[in-house]
């Protein structure tokens, strides 16, 4: 069993990263600008924004966080982005989601210009990755499929399955992983809460990607010897012993599964940091005008 | 076994919506209108874009044929998609695929203002299918749709085993069916030329959709007992009997596999009628402003 260490191939890509925006300051051109507007004081939210800030950082990135209370109407919110769409700084910018019930987040996310939609979330982006056109992929999708790809795991004809049809990680991943391409190519099957035969799906699996968000559901008997399973749960269970008062916990009955697979996704150090990763890497890709 | 009569369901809904017109144009509103840009002399588009103008005419429709020699150029054609766009007579317009090799189908796809593209390849349209937000659904995978809707076909849980991964059928067909929505809320498995044990996965299929354009590829030992076969394929083989000399054969071996299923389309008059009973109702649907 290969444990596959999303921490420390998140942060070579980060050095690589950090390498090209050096290059392209000392070739005169302007510094890559993420922006991200974070609404309220959701823990999670505040969590995520404060790695993707410090991300930028790290990667030679300018970033900018625009803060508004839990009370922002939704005029206001896309009155700002309107500015950002317009704004020739700004590379690409993200709204933190989950917003406030008040606020559609469908209206927010269309109203981001999709060129500076670096999450991915805009239906333009997410049709290109569908018919398989040049795009920015959804941060969570891109990060597995680069770990797949670090790891240089074989997907080809592979019998891969999705756990959950979520619009950011169960559908496009399972989009990605049916598309010609390397990796990709794998015969895909989504499995979700209408399900009827979920264990015998999954222990006929090469590779299991489990984005159900319903901690350890994943568990030894399901998983068939030399599986691959990627672990995209990371729902906070609480733990005493922790200063914050909670832990991460995956999809994945761990510490039964994992003697079972070739490879497998902690949580956390999994899925989680190739996730901001692959932000940085759109808002790269942003910066060099590289698909629009 | 029950034969999927999709030419009787078809002209039921041109019925249907040949009513909705009369009411329409009774309340002082305009005629429906639909433009087809056809280049060429290709057989096959000149038949469907001919069975095109009659559904416009049985649905009462205005239809206006645009016809290109092969050699038109890329920018003449957009310079038409873009009056097209702008005219405020025509509701929405399709350009027949293929196109000759030397124009971008994916360039002039993008040309069409996604509010008019009633064939619903533009990527808003397609990233709007797999978000699950109102838009235009491609014409086959909506009559797909349709079929199981009116055959009371229970889809919700079921095994349904999607074969091809083209833009056009396999994949948005595959995202509607995996939408929690009725029909739809399978448990959808993609296969495709890597696919290894398509058989086997055929096999265990409640619904299977042939859609590789392989003429005869699912038989009989590919097929539960009671399963629902949706057949898409359409190849034209050579028949020395017809005036045409061909024949229009479909991806499953019909005689054989009939006995199995409890609910089977024929080839022709099963989703191939439909396809074009979804253009009118997508054009209906323009003509309405009931998506954009």
């Amino acid at each position: 069993m290969e444990l596959i260490d999303g921490k420390y191939i998140a942060d070579t890509i980060k050095q690589e990263i950090a390498e090209t925006v050096k290059q392209m300051m000392a070739e005169g051109k302007k510094q890559p600008h993420l922006a991200a507007i974070l609404v309220g004081h959701d823990g999670g939210s505040e969590t995520y924004v404060a790695h993707k800030v410090k991300a930028c950082e790290q990667c030679g990135f300018k970033s900018t966080l625009i803060r508004y209370e839990a009370d922002v109407t939704e005029s206001e919110l896309i009155e700002t982005i309107e500015k950002l769409n317009s704004d020739t700084d700004i590379d690409g910018f993200i709204v933190q989601l989950p917003l406030p019930k008040h606020i559609s987040e469908q209206k927010i996310i269309e109203a981001i210009d999709y060129r500076k939609d670096v999450d991915g979330f805009h239906p333009i982006n997410v049709g290109r990755m569908s018919i398989g056109l040049p795009c920015y992929l959804s941060a969570t999708p891109a990060g597995i499929i680069e770990l797949l790809a670090r790891y240089n795991i074989n997907t080809k004809g592979a019998n891969c399955v999705v756990l959950g049809r979520s619009n950011i990680v169960g559908k496009p991943v399972a989009s990605l992983m049916m598309q010609k391409h390397n990796p990709g190519d794998a015969t895909v099957t989504v499995c979700h809460s209408a399900t009827k035969n979920i264990k015998e799906i999954c222990s006929q699996a090469d590779i299991i990607i489990a984005a159900l968000g319903s901690p350890g559901f994943v568990t030894e008997d399901m998983v068939k010897e030399g599986a691959v399973i990627i672990d995209v749960g990371t729902t906070r269970v609480p733990d005493a012993t922790r200063k914050s008062g909670f832990r991460l916990r995956g999809d994945v009955d761990f510490d039964n599964v994992a003697p079972k697979c070739s490879f497998i996704t902690p949580v956390p150090g999994g899925v989680g940091p190739m996730t901001i990763v692959s932000l940085m890497k759109n808002t790269l890709l942003a910066a060099q005008h590289a698909i629009y």
